[in-house]
C-alpha cells in the first residue's frame, strides 16, 4: 500500500509538468456563461459511514468493495453524492449536489471515466447540468463535455475544464470545475 | 419496513405539494416535436423473474441484490429493459423499450440518476432517444436533458419531463416521459 | 453452452440480412467531419488477465464476474480499455483508447447500452469523442449518438455507425465505428 501511494505521488508530479490534456483549439470561442465550482469526493472505505458522500458499488472479480481494486483500481464503479461548493471549503455552505459515477478506467495508469450532474440550488442558479468525459487524473486540467442542462441551464451545452484542486490518500479528493458553456439559451 | 414505506409516502406527499424541480426559463421556447411517453419498471426482488424487467447489478458494501439497499437505496445500480407505451397501461402493445440503468444516488432521501435510451420501433416512430440526468423522484416533475437521437430523432436535443405516473410499493413503477424537442434536423 | 452459442449465431445470420436499424432520415445532411477508426475488446474470464482489455463488474443476483450472465447476459456490466486502431488489426499502433462501459441490456435476446469515450493522442487527432446510445448488437448496423467532444472534437456532435466486425466466442469481439460529425466548431 505504501509504495503504491508512493508511486502515485510520483506519477502525479511527473505529470504536473504536463500543463493540460488536449490544449489544442480551446481559445478560438467565447464562452456565453461562465461558472467556477468545487465539490468534494469522501469515498467509503468501511469505517467512515457517517461522513462518506461516496461508494464503491461495483469491482471485477476477486476485488471487495471497502478497498479500491488492485489494478490502478481497474473496474470500480463509484456512485457519488458530493456537495458543490463556491470556493474550496469542504464546510461552506453548498450550492447543490453532484451526482453519478466515476469509473476507474486503465489497468495500467489511473484515469477515471465520468458520468454526473450537478444539481444547483441557490438563489443564483436553479438547474442540473449534465457532464460526460474522459478525466486522466493524473494530468493538471481535463476537459470534459457538457452534454445538456436543464432550469438556468436549459438546453446549455459546454466544456468543462477539471483540476484536481487537494486529495488525502484514497479517501478525499476536491475537483475544481471550471465551466465553459458555449451554447446557451 | 412498514415504517420506511410510510415515511416514504409521507415525504411524497410533502413534495407532492411543489409542482417541479427547476420550474424557471421553461416557457420561452417552442418545441419543434413533442411526444408523450410511458414507461413501466418491474423490478427483480428475489421472486418474480418471469414478470421482472429491471434488475439490481450493483450495491455497496453489505446490502444484497433481491433487497433495495438500506440508505435510502444509496449506490444501488439498477439495469433495466421497460416497455414503453403511448398511455398509462402496461398491458398496451409496445412501441418500444426503454434500456439502460437509474442509480439510486442519495443518503438522506429518495433520488435517483438517469442514464438511457428509447429505442422505438412503432410505425409513428423508429429511431432511438438518448437521455441523462437528475432525477429527484419524490418532487412530482423533473426535467433531464435529451443528448441525442438517430433514426427520425437524428441529432435531437431537448428536455424530457419526467413524472412517477403510479408505483406501487418498490417493485412497480410507471414514469410518463413529456419529450420537448428543441433542436431538430 | 454449446446450444446457447448455436442459438446466437443463428440469431447474428438471420439479423445479418437486415442492412441497418433505424434506416430512415440518414443520408439527408453531409457530415462536417468523418472518421472511422476500430476497437478491440477482450473480456476477462478469470484466465486471461494479462490480454483482458475489460471485466465484468456488475451482475444480477445469482451470476459472477467470469461468466456473463445467464439470460442473455442481462444486467451485466462492463467496463473496458481497449485500444483504438485505424485499420482492424489488433496489433496495430493504437491511436487511443477507447473507454467507459457496456451493459447487456435485454432479457430475450443479445443488445447492449453504451456509453464510453474515445481518448484519441496521435499526430492527427487529439482529444476526446463522448458516445452514449442504445445498441442492438444482433443487427448488422446500428447508429448511436455522439453528445460531444474536447481538443480537436470541442463541442462536436455527430451519429456514429457501430458495426461488429469480427468476434470470438464471448471472450473477443471488434467493433467498426464511422463516426460522422455533423456538428463541428
Amino acid at each position: 500500500m505504501a509504495a503504491r501511494k508512493t508511486s502515485v505521488l510520483l506519477f502525479f508530479f511527473m505529470f504536473l509538468a504536463l500543463s493540460s490534456a488536449f490544449p489544442r483549439n480551446k481559445n478560438k470561442y467565447k464562452p456565453c456563461k461562465h461558472l467556477v465550482l468545487f465539490f468534494h469526493d469522501i469515498l467509503y472505505n468501511g469505517k467512515n459511514a457517517a461522513n462518506a458522500t461516496s461508494a464503491i458499488v461495483a469491482a471485477p472479480e476477486g476485488a471487495n468493495l471497502t478497498i479500491l481494486a488492485p489494478q490502478n483500481h481497474f473496474g470500480n464503479i463509484v456512485v457519488f453524492d458530493d456537495p458543490i461548493t463556491l470556493d474550496n471549503n469542504l464546510h461552506s455552505k453548498p450550492v447543490g449536489r453532484a451526482q453519478g459515477m466515476y469509473i476507474y478506467d486503465t489497468k495500467n495508469t489511473f484515469t477515471s471515466w465520468l458520468a454526473f450532474s450537478f444539481a444547483l440550488n441557490s438563489t443564483d442558479y436553479q438547474g442540473s447540468i449534465n457532464f460526460i468525459g474522459f478525466d486522466p487524473i493524473l494530468i493538471k486540467t481535463r476537459d470534459i463535455s457538457v452534454v445538456g442542462g436543464t432550469g438556468d441551464f436549459f438546453m446549455h451545452r459546454g466544456i468543462a475544464t477539471i483540476n484536481t484542486d487537494a486529495f488525502e490518500g484514497e479517501v478525499y479528493f476536491r475537483l475544481k470545475v471550471d465551466i465553459k458553456f458555449y451554447e446557451c439559451w
